[in-house]
C-alpha cells in the first residue's frame, strides 16, 4: 500500500513528513525551501485563519495591507532589529528580464538595476512604522489596531514542511498606543487570544510565558509566547506577542501630541502566528495511522461511506445518506458522502483515517434494515452501533466530545511532561530519557543560558506568567535563583 | 476644509486620486509603485473577496497556495508566455544581507548569489503547471479546480492607486481538464461568475466578450473578458478568463492516461480578478462629494449620527440608537453609531458622504418626540423623514433599493454610451466628443487594429458574446466585416 506511514517509534521526523505529504496537506515545490499548500491543507489553514480573524476583529482590530518590499535602508534604522533580521533575506536587485532572441532563454537586464535594493519582508515593523509616521499625529489617532495577513520570506538553510519554510503565510498585528501601560495590556491581550485559539480550536494546551533576553524578538522590550509540547517531547513556539516599547517609534520618528499638546513617541506592539501552527497541530495529535484533526477546524468533520453489494441496495442507501447529510448540514456540520465506486470501503476507511476526519459513518444495507449505523471516531478509533433516529444530534455531540477528548489527552501528556530538575545530572537525564519541559532554577544570566544550550541543545522556552516564586539554586551554576523556568529542546 | 475633492469636470484623474486618498481606501508607500491598502479599503476588498470566494466554492473550486518565487527558467518554457511576461519583473538575485560593523548600514552579501535567479510571480501558470505534472496521472485526477488568493508583482513604470500598481492582490484560478470542451465550458462559466459578481455585488454592468489576438493573454488560445465603463467614458477590463488549450501542459509535460489508457496532454484554463476592481468601483459610481459604495459590499452600510443640545438629550438618543442598531444587526446589516463628541454633526455628514456609506440616520431629540428619524441615502442624496416603528425593515429595503438604483444608473449610462459608428470621421468624433464604447465594423486583421490604436489610442475591448452578425465594412479600411466589435479608450 503506497500510503503506509513510518511509525513514530521508528522515525518521528519521517512520520511527520509522511503525514504532511500523504495526508495531502502540502507538497515540496520546485523552489528550494518553499512548499505548496495543497487544497486539503489550505482548507485547514482557512479554518484556522477565519477563527483567528474573528477573534482579532472581536477585540477591535482591523485588517490592512502593506507592501511586500522593504527598502534595504529601512532595516538599518532600528539597532536591535537589524541584528536580528538583516541576515537570510531574499533581495530584489533588478526589475527587468529580457528574452534572448537567439533562444538562449530569459536573462536579467543588467541595465535594470534598482537604485536601492529591496528586501522581501521577513516581518513588517519597518515599513509599517514608516507609514504610521504619516497616520499618527494626535492622541485622537490612537490606539491604532491593525493586522495584516501576508506572506513573508526568511531564507532558511534547513527547512521542514510547515515548521520552517523559506516563504510562509502568517498574520502580523502592529498596534500603536499613547502609553506604555496600554501597549503592555495589548501585548498580553493578544497572547491570551493566541492561547485561547490554540487550546479551544487546535486542542493544543500551551504554556503562556515571557522569553528571556536571549530569545527576545529583535527590537522588542519584551517577547511573550505560547509554548506547546509535541509527542516526541520537544517544545514548539506556537505564537509570540511583543511589547516594542518606543523602539520603532524612535527609529521612524513617530510622535503624537498628547492631551496636554506635548509631543511624545508612540508605544508599539506586534504579534504573529503562522502556517507553522499547522505543523504543531499535526505533531500534537496524530498517530501512526494518519492525521487526527480537531473537529472545530477539520476541513471535513464527518464522512459517510456506503457499504453495499449489488445495484439494488445502492439507491436505498443513497436516499438515507442524503437525509443524514441534510440533517448534519442543518447543524452546520461539514460532511461528505463518498459514494465513489472506484474505491472499496476498506480503502476509503484507510484514506479518511489518514486524513484525520473526526467521524466516519459506515452505512450498510443490513444496518438500514435495523435502522442503525456504524459510527467510528478517529481520535480513539472506537466503533459504535448507533440508532439512526436523531443521528445528527448524536454526531453533533460526538464532535464536541472528540474536541474535548483531544484537548484533555494532549493536556495530560503535557502536564506529565513538565518535570522539575534540581541537579545537573537530573536535568541531563530527564532531557535525554523523558523529554518535555524541565522546570529548573536558573541564575538569570544569558551566559548560563548559552552554556546550557551548548551542552544540551535545550533552551529556556519561557518564564511562565504568574510563575511561582521560590528560592533555589541554578541547576548549572548553583547561584541563587528566585524561580524555576521551563527548559526544553525545541522545534 | 482639508477634505475637499477635485471636481470630475475639473480633473477626472485628480478626482479619482482624491477619492482614494481622502476616502481612506489606500495610501502611497515608501516603495515606488506599491500602495498601502488602508483598513477601510481593505474591508471593502475583504467583502469583495469573500463574495467571490463563495462563488468559486459553490462552483466546485478549492483554494491552495503556491510559492511566491518562480525559477527564471520556468518563464522560458511556454513560447508565447515568455514574450508576455519576461519583461518588467522583480528579480531576486541574492539571499543574504550583512550588517556593516562600522555602521555603514546593511549591504548585500556578494557571496550569497543564487544559482538561479528567482522571479516574483507576475502570474503563476508556470509554477502551478510544473506542480500539476506530479498531481495529474489519470483521468480520475481530473478536473482539478484550484484557486489561489495571492500577491503578484509586475514592475509597472506608470502606476495609479488600485488601477495599476507594482504589487497587487488578486485571485488566480488554474484548472485542468480531460477535454477541450470541458475546459472551454469552465472558461465561460468563470467569466459568467465574474460578470454576475460585477453586476450583482459591485452594481457595475459589464460587457461579456472575447479578446482579439492582439489583446490575448500571453499563452492563451482564447481570452474572455468583462469590460466595464467608467464615468469619463473610458473602458476598464474588470476580469479575464483564459482558455489555455494544451499550451502549458505541453510546456510542462503534463499528461494523463484517459479511460482508454492512452496518454494525452491536459487542457487548461486560468482566470483572475484583482484589487483593480476597487478602482473600477470607485470610478463607476462616485461623485464630487466622495465615494458611493454599493450596499452589498460597503464596509459600513448604515451610520447613525446623534443630533443633540446639552447633556440631558444625549442619553435618550443613545438608548434609541442602540435599539435601532440592535434591530439592524439582527437583519445582518453593518451599522455604526458615531457619537464621538469631538466632531459636530455637519462634519460627520461630510465624512460619511466622503466614505460612501449608503444610508445615514440623523437622530435628533425633536425627531424622537415625534417618533421619526431623518434618513439620507448616499446615492441620490435624498432625505426622508421616516417613522421609527419598523425603521430596521425600512432601512433593509432601502439598501436593496440603493443597490438596484446604482446598477440601473450605471447601466443606463453604459447603454447610452455604446454608439455605432459607420465612418472613420464618425468614429474619431465619437471617441473625442462622447467617449464610451464604439460599435464599429473591423476587417479582422491585427494590422488594422494596431493602426486604429496608433491613430486614436482606442483598442478593441472585446467581441461581445452572442454578437449580432451583420454584413458591413471596416470603419478604417472599408474591407468586408461580418460583425461590429467594441472599441474604446481604456484604463
Amino acid at each position: 500500500m503506497s500510503k503506509e506511514i513510518t511509525a513514530r517509534a521508528t522515525d518521528y521526523s519521517k512520520w511527520y513528513n509522511d503525514l504532511v505529504i500523504k495526508g495531502e496537506l502540502a507538497d515540496y515545490s520546485a523552489v528550494k525551501g518553499c512548499m505548496v499548500i495543497k487544497p486539503y491543507g489550505f482548507a485547514l489553514w482557512e479554518n484556522m485563519r477565519d477563527a483567528l480573524d474573528k477573534m482579532f476583529k472581536d477585540t477591535g482590530h482591523v485588517n490592512a495591507y502593506f507592501p511586500l518590499f522593504i527598502p534595504k535602508s529601512f532595516l538599518s534604522k532600528e539597532a536591535a532589529h537589524v541584528e536580528g533580521f538583516a541576515k537570510e533575506c531574499a533581495v530584489v536587485t533588478h526589475y527587468r528580464l529580457k528574452n534572448d532572441p537567439n533562444g538562449g532563454g530569459v536573462f536579467v537586464d543588467p541595465d535594470a538595476k534598482l537604485e536601492e535594493d529591496l528586501i522581501i519582508r521577513p516581518t513588517s515593523e519597518t515599513i509599517i512604522w514608516n507609514t504610521y509616521r504619516d497616520w499618527i499625529k494626535s492622541y485622537r489617532d490612537l490606539p491604532l489596531l491593525i493586522n495584516q495577513w501576508a506572506n513573508v520570506v526568511r531564507w532558511e538553510m534547513r527547512t521542514r514542511l510547515f515548521l520552517r519554510t523559506t516563504e510562509f503565510l502568517w498574520q502580523e498585528g502592529h498596534t500603536a498606543h499613547a502609553t506604555a501601560q496600554e501597549a503592555i495590556e495589548e501585548t498580553e491581550k493578544m497572547l491570551e487570544v493566541y492561547a485561547t485559539f490554540a487550546e479551544e480550536f487546535m486542542a493544543v494546551p500551551v504554556v503562556r510565558g515571557v522569553k528571556t533576553a536571549n530569545e527576545r524578538f529583535a527590537g522588542a522590550v519584551d517577547t511573550y509566547c505560547i509554548e506547546a509540547l509535541m509527542q516526541d517531547g520537544k517544545a514548539l513556539q506556537a505564537g509570540t506577542s511583543h511589547f516594542l516599547g518606543q523602539n520603532f517609534a524612535k527609529a521612524f520618528d513617530v510622535k503624537f501630541s498628547n492631551k496636554e499638546n506635548q509631543l511624545e513617541h508612540v508605544w508599539a506592539t506586534s504579534w504573529g502566528v503562522s502556517t507553522r501552527l499547522v505543523g504543531a497541530l499535526v505533531m500534537a495529535h496524530s498517530d501512526d495511522q494518519g492525521l487526527i484533526l480537531p473537529p472545530k477546524i477539520a476541513p471535513l468533520q464527518v464522512v459517510i461511506v456506503p457499504i453495499y453489494k449489488g445495484d439494488e441496495q445502492k439507491p436505498v442507501i443513497d436516499e438515507k445518506a442524503k437525509e443524514i447529510m441534510a440533517n448534519l448540514k442543518n447543524l452546520g456540520i461539514r460532511v461528505k458522502y463518498d459514494d465513489n465506486d472506484n474505491n472499496r470501503p476498506g480503502w476509503k476507511f484507510a484514506e479518511y483515517e489518514m486524513k484525520g476526519v473526526p467521524v466516519r459513518l459506515a452505512l450498510g444495507a443490513r444496518d438500514l434494515e435495523k435502522n442503525v449505523v456504524e459510527v467510528a471516531r478517529r481520535d480513539t478509533k472506537e466503533k459504535m452501533i448507533v440508532g439512526l433516529d436523531g443521528i445528527a444530534q448524536y454526531v453533533d455531540g460526538l464532535l464536541l466530545e472528540i474536541q474535548r477528548n483531544m484537548f484533555n489527552k494532549a493536556k495530560t501528556f503535557r502536564d506529565e511532561h513538565i518535570t522539575p530538575a534540581d541537579s545537573w545530572d537530573e536535568f541531563e537525564k530527564l532531557l535525554d530519557e523523558k523529554g518535555g519541559f524541565i522546570a529548573a532554577h536558573w541564575d538569570g544570566t544569558p551566559e548560563t543560558e548559552e552554556t546550557i544550550k551548548e551542552k544540551t541543545k535545550a533552551t529556556i522556552r519561557c518564564i511562565p506568567l504568574n510563575n511561582v516564586q521560590e528560592d533555589g539554586k541554578c541547576v548549572l551554576t548553583g547561584k541563587p535563583s528566585a524561580q524555576r523556568v521551563l527548559f526544553a529542546r525545541a522545534y
